[in-house]
């Protein structure tokens, strides 16, 4: 299925590389190992390096960058913080890596509007370092310190988007540069207009491959009050689903509610030496008043309760708080931990929260039957949950094995209505589910955008839509 | 500015309104009536009925007119409740109004999962009528017993959005007609997906110029335990949209906060035989638990306190909450009843909550300046404000004088970093504004997008975009 004009590999572009070493000089790299650290390198998608990486600190640099790429017919890859996990910065076809990194300017914050302006290299880490102050922050956590532009590309969320949404829910306006140089602007400060086209949310999620963004206006939050923190052990996975169910039919505003099952448990007992039950269990995050948080804790240990929870423990004390939460924050360095040696995947697929027990028991099932490691975390309020799976890529076979089982993981959630991905994005990856999760009319219906927007694949050629 | 094909006017189509006639039945309709009550009839925009009206049971049937409008090339105008404000419904080139409204099932509502699938000629009242037997409800209100297809066309909003979001942020999925009669299908029903471009939201807004919706997967809310309603009196425009910012700064879940000018509130006061002091006031109201609500409704009353707010009035029981809130309710007729006679506009604006009160108080330093007679009533949690402008539309010069005051309200919304309509959408009524708002490499990616997706231009032509 072609969708989308395919570019063949090409030699070297030694004429746009001198034009772009000339203009600028030391933020423009050639070197092998820098290229390969700025392609993928957080799975086993292998690393595809671009032929040279240039560091724009402008808006203005961007253009130029965009008209040189475009003059020499070269592709251009847009470059964050290298956090992406299906291979969105890999370059299968060359050309020139765009890293963003050091457009890292806070260029205002509105606290009276609850919002900010800043550039796309701000990472979510260094924005909140620099937001606590005036009593702000900006929630969604994605795991990862990523940086902000990549986070509107991938339509990023993590562990709190059940109640502060996703990036399409907190991006009030962006700049992008797109293919042919222009620049487009795609709202004010407003928070709601109805004034045309959302070109916002069509950028957020498109990975780069319709613009590049250069500027993003965000919605920010007050720090609440207070904020609760604690854990539950549950019987099972699906007691552990009809009780976030409950909790979020019942209205209780829960900030974080994040599912670990037994295995992922007994990877963070043995990492970070904790005695926690080896049972699935819900961890718990609460924003509020002091009043407000107490009351959601105390209805959700109720609601537990009913579904044959242990004891649920709660603290509004920063230190506990932490202590409570350690299994959660070390579940990534946990599962490596499991097989020292293996490569580790990533994966995330999200199905409507009713379907949530009944996908998660039924990959439990296929991990024990493929006799693969895989433990689970969920952000079930989204019903998106993660696989940490591990296996020998050096044993004949066993890549296969994986990808058979990705692929049937990926049919599950779809034969759910779920998706193939609730937030780590399409990239290389999974491209390969998007005919069969949208159908062909609507995959043709992206790539006419694509190909209006960019008529000779240039930007980020080889992600999100089939091209061949 | 040319952006999209400009078409004219062109004979009745014959051939084609036989065709629709021998295949519809009773479910055509070509008098002139009928047609005209299918146009745009809320202001003074001049109605412009189509040739005919056609109305569709099926989404099949819609792909059937869809193919024969385009076998005829003939333009399609998708008409839901009519209830829109700029024009939206009117065809300045003939065509065919395809009307929803016998679309009205309620295809499954999914308790768990908190969403429904409907029909695009649901209206809200029907749906939450329906719903309210499962403790669900949907909460954006427009005022008008809008459709969901129109809601969804004009990016909708309302009351609530300023703790609900907007249809931008309450549509999980949608099927839709394009212009080729390919159908799409632009998500599951998982609530969030990064796979791909965000077609939902650009459909979302796009007022039926880029595809005819047929289907929607909305999210839905638990009714919410407990409801709190108040008002509160405020010696100044300002002092109340300073309690506004520092209400929603301070983290209270506020579901509505709505301001009214003390000249609205005379209107009220009139028209409702109330004796409300003839202040700026603000109306309230609150959705949580019974112990949630009383906490806001305190915080709130301090918060107001120190800006000098008279007393705060509030209660939890409903023909209480009725009564304090007639004067919200009555404003549309309450607004009429100031110069009967008159001919009426309604439009709205939205800036930076942080310049709400300059701009409150700017366009009613012009209204008393140009001798109009518009009381203002805003959604302030967003910093959006309506205003219901009266004028004798026989006199000579004063569509001129109105004119000019409704560009110089939008240039003082967009001065502020605000856009020119928050929730109405742009129609006919808005498209003069658009190239101000967005600049020209903005309005070219959006017609980019519009000549892709609908090359002949036969999609609701003469709404969103500039055409001659």
């Amino acid at each position: 299925m072609t969708l989308v004009a395919q570019r063949t590999t090409t030699p070297k572009p030694e004429a746009l590389l001198s034009a772009l070493r000339q203009r600028f000089g030391n933020r423009f790299h050639a070197g092998l190992d820098f290229c390969r650290q700025h392609a993928h390198t957080l799975s086993v998608i292998a690393n595809q390096p671009p032929d040279a990486v240039v560091q724009p600190l402008t808006r203005d640099d961007v253009v130029e960058i965009v008209h040189l790429c475009g003059a020499h017919d070269v592709p251009m890859i847009p470059f964050g913080a290298g956090t992406s996990l299906e291979g969105h910065v890999n370059a299968p076809f060359g050309g020139i890596c765009i890293d963003m990194s050091l457009m890292r300017r806070i260029i205002a914050v509105h606290g009276e509007d609850l919002d900010c302006v800043i550039e796309p290299g701000v990472t979510r880490k260094f924005l909140n370092e620099n937001l606590r102050d005036q009593g702000l922050f900006f929630p969604l956590d994605p795991g990862a310190d990523a940086s902000l532009g990549g986070m509107v590309s991938t339509r990023a969320s993590g562990t709190n988007a059940v109640r502060y949404g996703t990036m399409r829910d907190n991006v009030i306006a962006l700049e992008a540069v797109l293919a042919d140089g222009s620049v487009v602007r795609t709202g004010g400060r407003a928070r709601k207009s109805s004034a045309g086209y959302d070109l916002a949310r069509l950028l957020i999620g498109a990975e780069g491959t319709l613009g590049i963004v250069t500027e993003i206006t965000l919605r920010l939050h007050g720090i609440p009050e207070a904020v609760a923190g604690g854990i539950c052990p549950f019987p099972s996975v699906r007691a552990a689903c009809d009780a976030t169910i409950a909790t979020i039919q019942s209205g209780v505003p829960v900030a974080r509610i994040e599912l670990l099952d037994a295995l992922q448990v007994k990877a963070c007992n043995a990492y970070s030496r904790l005695d926690l039950p080896e049972l699935p269990m819900l961890f718990l995050e609460f924003h509020g008043s002091e009043g407000g948080v107490a009351e959601q804790a105390q209805r959700f240990g109720e609601i537990a309760a009913e579904f044959g929870a242990g004891a649920f423990q709660w603290t509004t004390r920063p230190e506990e708080r932490t202590r409570l939460w350690q299994a959660r924050h070390d579940v990534y360095w946990a599962t490596r931990g499991l097989a020292p040696g293996f490569s580790g995947i990533s994966t995330d697929v999200c199905v409507p929260i009713s379907r949530l027990a009944d996908c998660v028991e039924a990959t439990q099932a296929d991990i024990a039957a493929t006799g693969l490691i895989a433990p689970i975390v969920g952000h079930v309020g989204d019903g998106n949950f993660h696989l940490g799976l591990l296996f020998d890529s050096e044993k004949p076979g066993e890549s296969k094995r994986v990808s058979e089982f990705l692929d049937r993981l990926v049919e599950r959630a779809l034969a759910m209505e779920g998706t193939c991905t609730g937030e780590h994005g399409v990239g290389q990856g999974k491209i390969k589910y998007m005919k069969r999760e949208h159908g062909a009319a609507t995959l043709a219906m992206m790539a006419a955008i694509k190909q209006a927007l960019d008529p000779r694949g240039l930007m980020n050629p080889g992600k999100v839509l089939p091209f061949d």
